[in-house]
């Protein structure tokens, strides 16, 4: 269904992948509810090669994945999509050319095309509901090729004006919570205020506070002692 | 939109995900249209909880996090799906609970839902063509949590003394601080009120509070308006 394929080319463009060889489609080629579906990926669409059989596209392969629910083929390794595409990205990285084939919406991929890969990817799914769709699959195996190959993002946090308060900044942030709950009559009994101060400081130094954090932190007690002696 | 709903049950349940809240929904509930999309999932919208608020929904987790395309809120940590869902499992095993939050489908989450996350999951998409929907990113965080949740190292469980605090706890500390600090002024100029709300909840939802901490805070804001009131 074309449908499908528009939305294939959709995950694929997702995670970087462009290269899309499109086998037998039962409806024709170019097809306007593809080119529908793809919207932002319509490119992968324009340029996806047209062949007749599996055996074509996967012509310039050295290493051919076959994705399949089911693992009908059990003579062949069976993998995830992590370990498949750890394994493609070593691959390519020595130059070797990797397909995967993905089969039709419903009937999957048939035995004959099953055969001629020299691998298998199974998506580990809840084996109580495995109803993975095509795009689906494209997208799971988009995802770890993206990952795999090295062009997923590190974690980001913006630098400076998030930088962690210093030593000096929580310790006086502390100081003055000490203070001015000192005044209100915060550390009662008396026996007590020496354990009570040790909480009070152990969790400011506990808590990842930034240079930002600390002012608002400031501004709070600031305040509050303000409308206080407004009222006074 | 119900077939959004019902496309992110399955998502879930393929990876045996079953527990959904619901915040309310813009066509009502139960969505027939939701039950249609969901088919072999729809065990998972009869028992799905419906809520008002977003508050609701994640009230009994000690974590949360919330899944953007863009990372408007810099100020938290952004993660992959691939690191959140180890932590999550992680947490999980050591006895916390955990919710993942996910927005509409165009619109995404809003600054105040994001602002009660303490995290962020952004999936590491192409940069020219970011284009995941609900249920594609409902999937991928699924798929991770199934492979996290696989392999989560045990940790010990923490006693109950360093609990992390619920959602509920820090958000009534949150509220506590904002309807003093209310009385007292702090929110000025009044076109600036609802910024600095928000980076309070911000502030409040990014501490790693333990349920002490939260009574520690609860104490110091009581003992210093108490200190005011002495004077009045």
């Amino acid at each position: 269904m074309g449908e499908n394929i528009g939305a294939a080319a959709r995950a694929m463009w997702n995670f970087g992948l462009d290269r899309m060889s499109i086998v037998a489609p039962r409806d024709g080629w170019p097809n306007p509810r593809a080119v529908a579906m793809a919207s932002g990926a319509g490119r992968l669409l324009d340029e996806a090669r047209l062949v007749r059989s599996t055996s074509e596209a996967v012509a310039d392969a050295a290493f051919v994945y076959a994705t399949t629910a089911r693992s009908r083929e059990l003579k062949k390794d069976v993998v995830t999509p992590l370990v498949a595409m750890q394994d493609a990205a070593t691959r390519i990285a020595g130059g070797q050319g990797v397909a995967v084939l993905f089969g039709p919406e419903r009937a999957g991929l048939q035995n004959d095309d099953v055969a001629r890969a020299n691998a298998i990817i199974s998506v580990p799914v809840n084996p109580e509901f495995p109803s993975l769709n095509l795009a689906q699959c494209v997208l799971l195996t988009a995802y770890e090729w993206h990952r795999a190959s090295g062009s997923a993002p590190r974690r980001r946090r913006e630098p400076t004006e998030f930088a962690a308060a210093s030593h000096a900044e929580v310790e006086h942030l502390a100081s003055h919570y000490e203070d001015r709950l000192q005044d209100a009559g915060f550390f009662f009994p008396p026996e007590k205020a020496a354990g009570m101060k040790q909480t009070l400081r152990n969790l400011w130094s506990r808590m990842p506070l930034t240079s930002a954090d600390v002012q608002v932190f400031h501004g709070i007690l600031r305040q509050i002692v303000r409308w206080k002696e407004r009222d006074d």
